[in-house]
């Protein structure tokens, strides 16, 4: 399924420009014009999916060897010393095509672990109580 | 291959505890204690790889399976908008065995896209380096 008013769906069907830099038969990969470092990478499914969660089955293996094979090519490539690999689904997600980031990271680059303060559960009951919620929602997307 | 001393291989053994929220004969998840946001969850190989790049190809399937359930998951489970699923390869990783980080996100949750400034390519020229470096990295590794 292609939308057309998509703008990776528009790249894909070579539409649209892009800087490419991988490509199979279900999966593209693009250079970021607004890279967080250069070499950052853009890695989308041909088909249409919005986020992780509506990729079909089907998918999820020739994908996710793609978005390894780029983590380990990306790092070489820009001599970097390891790899930032993300999905933003939704929220924060400013093309809603499915999309992996593969940026190269470097120590002392100015990225820091997770860029945002990290908080706390209050105490044992707290963490059970989002555990429950975890596993119910788990049972009830299973059965 | 387990490793005595990783942190995480020590949780998939049941030496060290856990808030567990999902198992399969492949992988394990279980809530970070220092959350981003309640619900953030992470997703190991019980076997022990250090990053993306190192994980069998047999494990890519099952592993990004339990990815992707997990992001619908959590999302439903927090009553969250959306997800930010992401791995940190050596750079900013804390424990070297492969976790995917799966956050609950929302609208307004004072995460800002992708959290740092981003960078321009200098023109043309510097985009189509970065291009053919990517594509000599890609040709050297599948050769």
């Amino acid at each position: 399924m292609v939308d057309d008013n998509c703008l990776f769906c528009r790249i894909v069907s070579g539409e649209l420009p892009a800087t490419v830099v991988y490509a199979d038969k279900d999966s593209l990969a693009f250079l970021d014009h607004r890279p967080l470092f250069p070499g950052h990478t853009l890695l989308v499914p041909r088909e249409h999916f919005e986020t992780l969660g509506d990729v079909s089955p089907s998918l999820i293996e020739p994908y996710f060897n793609a978005a390894q094979l780029l983590s380990r090519v990306v790092e070489a490539a820009l001599e970097a010393e390891g790899t930032f690999v993300a999905m933003n689904n939704r929220v924060s997600q400013s093309v809603p095509h499915l999309h992996v980031h593969i940026v190269p990271r470097r120590k002392g680059d100015g990225l820091k672990g997770f860029f945002w303060p990290r908080t706390k559960y209050k105490g044992d009951g707290e963490i059970k109580e989002v555990q429950g919620q975890i596993r119910a929602a788990l049972k009830k997307i299973q059965t």
